[in-house]
């Protein structure tokens, strides 16, 4: 293998930079010749595909978002896109391939990689954390501190009026997001896609709370098989029968996927981003590089996008426990 | 004058901690005894009311929120309330109220003052600055790092998918967190009620920005007479005929009243504290402590409710230029 | 059992409020009686000891330094003191102990369990992330991004002047923050004592990547082998033979241990926290409650102390690499 | 006038990009084309100049640093170098200069306009605010809040463990930096070159504060006739005669300089590079534009370099009364 190239594809998350740069001076260090694909999938259709040097990653490993650009590609769902991208990366003697995203882009890599064998490896980018195959993904802890802060900040004005907070993180259909930043927000309820929420408890937890605590928060998984956060506000103050007034959604959104990536992000895109051109290197294709117990492992795609992830069960008790 | 209160009322800002704090380290400097009282006139109507002493307000002067806790009263609005208030304030023997919040929380203390004869300073805490009689109200520049700092992490996804986001902000009938969070932003657009909002013109501006640039953040200030960022961006997406999945709206909400203050807040909010106390000792009542070009100015609650604060002219020339 | 106390002790740490209110809130959940010992071992020698209840312990999980103070204890390291200390838990019917700290404070905890065989389980709370027996400790996640942002923040300066900057991290005799901060921050070179500096190496390629990097960002470990920031700087200078001008030191010093804990240090600090109280009440005496591949692990403190844990070997590939 | 060029000059400042482009586009709204010159004075002696459009300032506003880079330059303190730098200009058809930076950057222009006469305007960028002819300087509201998050995390840190810190903070010859930090960051004493420290008096009442407070913080500007922040130590230690162990020393050091520039800088940035060009084209030379009571004024650089603008008088009393 002399040539490979990289992309970011599916939603943007903080630590994507960093990764490209790690993949880029690891396959330098490692003699390869290096490619950035701009716009993920599309941009392999259109043939958006440039040479990358040590210098073109320079200055990123602190930057959100994607100096490649994301996107998501309906044409690659298409076989004749596919073999367009094909012919691209063939024209420019691209023989690997790092994509960087979630379980979209590696459903994609996985297709591509069985329809014409070329070499691929992922790196898991998400603010979701919905991979298997890796303890975290690349954005995920950027994404928690940031609705951590924010949590922060709304603790203050709902201590000042005796509030009653929902607010909604993101997460897709899990809820990690949703579990650390409302242990870490000392959230007094936290209500995730994973655990069937029982608004009954809830209302009822409340009306007990409220004899000690003036003000509560209470953490909404966008996923929450009750509803987004506004409809299960609704629901509870209609169960609760309390002056409304002191109800008040806030909805965190996009925030959440940008932002200078934290250290142990950074720290675990570079590791992938290493990972990925070693594994290429080694032959490990169609699969992913991820970190888990502290050490590189490589989980096929297949694993990846079939296998779920389970909350930690500790985190659940921890909620518990600690709103009382 | 011996013995003086201070509570805070209406919505909560960031610095409102330490224009307590100031108030209370004051008064005690110059010989008076300093009562809290909590929950703002609801608080005064239902004799919540304690003395605080130099440390009461230590280590408080970096926490966002207020530590007297805030309330809008119904109660207060009504002669009996106002009696009750009176005669609580009365039995503690406070002859010197300072009252911190925004035009609501004026208002009360005006009539207040007229019927009872008792004096009475406000210290102008808001995030909205929209209180003539200071350049800025305390609370105003966090609100405005706040609403940049969510502005610059939307900006890296934004520019990572190509999309135009509209970021609604706070500030109710005034512009002045828009235009600075804005500018601060690097905004192709600010939305703002002090002028009349060309739809038209903003669709032909962002057909010919999107010739050379690929995202674009448009500020909403939650006044805008065209409506709020939602209906915003449902009618330029109907003029503009585009794509509509790259427009985006985030609302950023009550994370703009919290967090902890800025250099700029803690330092106004201390010096509107201290000059409340010497207002009261020099007897200039029913006026508000600010500061204007860098001094102390008191101005009757009358002009601070009745007079309209002008946004900067330059600051709107500015985001015209820089976007181009 | 029926009634515990905890204590924080040695240096301070951000997180050591989370974990003390795990360790209240568990122990009550839990039906147990829970008292919060000040200062550490200097205060339970001096009976400083206060019964603590669910509120105690509110609005605490975001904030740095330690309600229960910290202190280190000249009178615990003899045995009259000890004496005193176990004398003042039994007055108070005190039956078991969490000690968040070190290996300072483990050390202590170990003798005093021997001496006298209370139980004692402790909590990992340090920023230097040298304790055996946990994959972090409580702290080290907050100073690495406090180390990161600063050296973001001179990077900037660092590029506008094409300087050399020396930047001295905390850790003891541990390089982890140095190693973590230093991936992070895109460091040139990282010196920790884990490994034998090489200053012609350095020079060497300093040299090297002036050609075409401008300026440069070298983190040193405080306990280096070559010395500290300032003398390895002045090692490097009278080798290069350089204009000294370029040439900086900053030592980040203190703010390395305060700050709002991240996400990951309230998230690991509730969970230890909550295991100590189970490993008490399990009868799991004289070790330490860490978090070691995603979950719960109880390690003697004669391992937490005699143990060494060892740099991530992958960290220390991805500072050669990612500086090219 | 048709060809302009901006450099920036001298330590480099939060908001020295937002100033560059609001020069630059500016400078293309009114119809100029407009150069960058880099390294300052330097660059403009080695004739380092290059075409500036207005996607050459996209997605700088929120970088700290320079973009152009900066230097001192003894070359340019010669006729020859000063020469060699017209002649650059004038070959390039640049009729106009916009200078950022501080009083040596001040210096240099009013000769370069003297001896040559090339119209030139000076914008304010320093983080020390010891500027004549403008409320503040470009940077300095970013350097406050930098010094002030030291201060909030060092106070975590100092409560823990009943510390005596003493934080240096930069500033040169002024004590703006100090004076906001301090208040803001609720210091016991601050130590500026404006006024005589008095050590004595400083002494005495740490010792009656530690009656009540267990931890102070003393914030020492750089330049205080007492010395830096170590001496000052030094000497209040000796004086005191108490534990020595409690006393610390953290000097900030080159992290004021660098991050994200704040709301307040990012617009008075903007203002002042709008303010320059138009000064350029209405023939105000040799002169700063600076904002003075909200308006922007021009103010000869004879007079912004030979006055001193005094600390607000209001700001010293407030340190006393609030550290009671």
């Amino acid at each position: 293998m002399k040539k490979i190239a990289v992309f970011t594809s599916g939603g943007d998350s903080p630590g994507m930079n960093a990764c490209i740069r790690a993949v880029v001076r690891t396959a330098i260090f490692k003699g390869l010749e290096v490619y950035g694909i701009h716009r993920g999938y599309e941009g392999m259709i259109d043939g958006d595909i440039k040479r990358m040097h040590s210098y073109s990653v320079s200055n990123i490993v602190q930057r959100g978002g994607t100096i490649l650009k994301s996107a998501r590609s309906e044409k690659f769902k298409t076989p004749e896109g596919r073999k367009k991208a094909f012919d691209n990366l063939k024209s420019h003697g691209i023989e690997g391939l790092v994509a960087i995203g979630g379980d979209g882009t590696f459903t994609g890599a996985k297709i591509f990689h069985e329809e014409f064998g070329i070499p691929v490896i992922g790196c898991p980018g998400t603010i979701d954390n919905d991979i298997y195959g890796t303890d975290y993904t690349i954005g995920f802890d950027t994404a928690v501190n940031t609705a951590l802060e924010a949590i922060d900040k709304i603790r203050d004005t709902a201590a000042a009026h005796d509030r009653i907070f929902f607010i909604e993180v993101m997460g897709r259909d899990a809820g990690f997001l949703a579990v650390e930043s409302g242990i870490g927000g000392g959230a007094e309820f936290v209500m995730v896609p994973e655990t069937a929420t029982d608004l009954d408890a809830v209302v009822k937890s409340l009306k007990n709370l409220r004899k000690t605590k003036t003000s509560s928060i209470i953490v909404v998984a966008e996923g929450d098989d009750e509803g987004n956060a506004e409809e299960i506000m609704a629901k509870v103050k209609s169960k609760i029968k309390d002056d409304s007034k002191e109800f008040k959604v806030t909805t965190l959104g996009h925030i959440q996927r940008g932002g200078n990536p934290t250290a142990r992000d950074r720290v675990l895109a570079s590791r992938c981003g290493m990972a990925a051109v070693d594994g290429l290197l080694q032959g490990n294709f169609a699969c992913m590089a991820g970190v888990m117990n502290q050490a590189v492992v490589y989980t096929s795609f297949a694993d990846c996008i079939g296998k779920t992830k389970p909350l930690i069960e500790d985190h659940l008790k921890l909620i518990d426990i600690l709103s009382i």
